[in-house]
């Protein structure tokens, strides 16, 4: 896709597997993510067009909704407080994972893989790149179908997506964004399903 | 304070009310943040003094202790999943919050606040500069002595501290650091205890 170019309405693009993808986006579209395969997790980050320093915060947007995981209805919001996508539909039945940092290099190494891994951190800033669009931060992520169940004291777990083949997210663009999507290449824990298993995931701007 | 000016060992600092104060710590030393008056919170980050890109990350932490809040004897990381502050010692019965974004000037204007209002974020900034610092972005703050109740439902509230006077943590420092902390000037919410309060605290490097 060329630098700045908008999606074609309604188009169903490809989140290829283990790899990322950005798109711009106008205020008052639709975006729509759907788990083709029902057990892929999507990292997902939104900035603002017009200043990309300001970016959908997982901090601000739980002091917001005051949850640990959006409902339909809840607005996640920018580390300038503003609105920034608004989940208005989701068939998944996942609590999408707002505690947990994107997947990065470092990450691999602990967890025990020698060399360079596919990782989340790494598949955003290339799919920006993809649009021209360079950040100096990785902010957190809002990690979509990601089950990461929580207990009355505190402890967290690395859960499988309770989702299906085909179940989506609709969220409501509330300014003019850029949105970047990593098909998380997570192959050590169960987090993507059975272990080892990675897929593609698909999105569309209506 | 000069800049680049390591603290003397021991000495209290005051961090004063409404207003925030950083510092230069060596690795394995042990830093104390002292709840003076027993109900302030106290934003607190922490950089590699030799690479500020590297801050230490709530999102990679909860990733790494896998809980929603620190018990003694855990870790937080950085961004590059690398060790950077222990929680050895907690008098505080607190579980110090990593949920909620410091606040800013913008979250003062949602709470209705016209005009400037004192913000952790514009502390951390101020103090950082005045070492001489300059940071690209705002990392999500560990937010000491602050009460953020989560229910099974995953509801959060704004609690009030459950800390008493004098009460401390106590962190071992597993890189050459900058820490900064910031008193929290909120006095529209209770999280400073009864609403309007707003107090020192203090801290040591040992």
């Amino acid at each position: 896709m060329e630098e700045g170019m908008t999606l074609p309405t309604g188009a169903v693009q490809t989140i290829p597997a283990r790899s990322g993808i950005a798109a711009r986006v106008k205020k008052d579209q639709f975006i729509k993510v759907i788990n083709t395969h029902g057990t892929q997790v999507v990292d997902a980050w939104a900035f603002n067009a017009l200043d990309l320093t300001e970016w959908m915060s997982m901090e601000a947007s739980r002091a917001s909704f005051m949850k640990l995981a959006a409902a339909v209805g809840d607005t996640f919001v920018t580390n300038q407080r503003k609105p920034i996508l608004t989940l208005v539909e989701d068939t998944s039945r996942c609590a999408h994972d707002t505690l947990m940092a994107p997947c990065d290099r470092w990450r691999y190494g602990l967890l025990g893989v020698e060399g360079y891994h596919d990782n989340c951190r790494d598949n955003l800033h290339s799919a920006l790149a993809n649009l021209g669009v360079v950040i100096r931060a990785t902010p957190p992520s809002l990690n979509l179908f990601m089950n990461i169940p929580w207990t009355a004291d505190g402890e967290l777990a690395w859960g499988e997506p309770v989702s299906t083949p085909g179940s989506y997210v609709r969220f409501r663009a509330e300014m003019d964004l850029v949105v970047a999507f990593s098909a998380c290449p997570q192959d050590i824990l169960p987090i993507n399903g059975v272990t080892g298993t990675t897929t593609d995931a698909h999105f569309s701007v209506e």
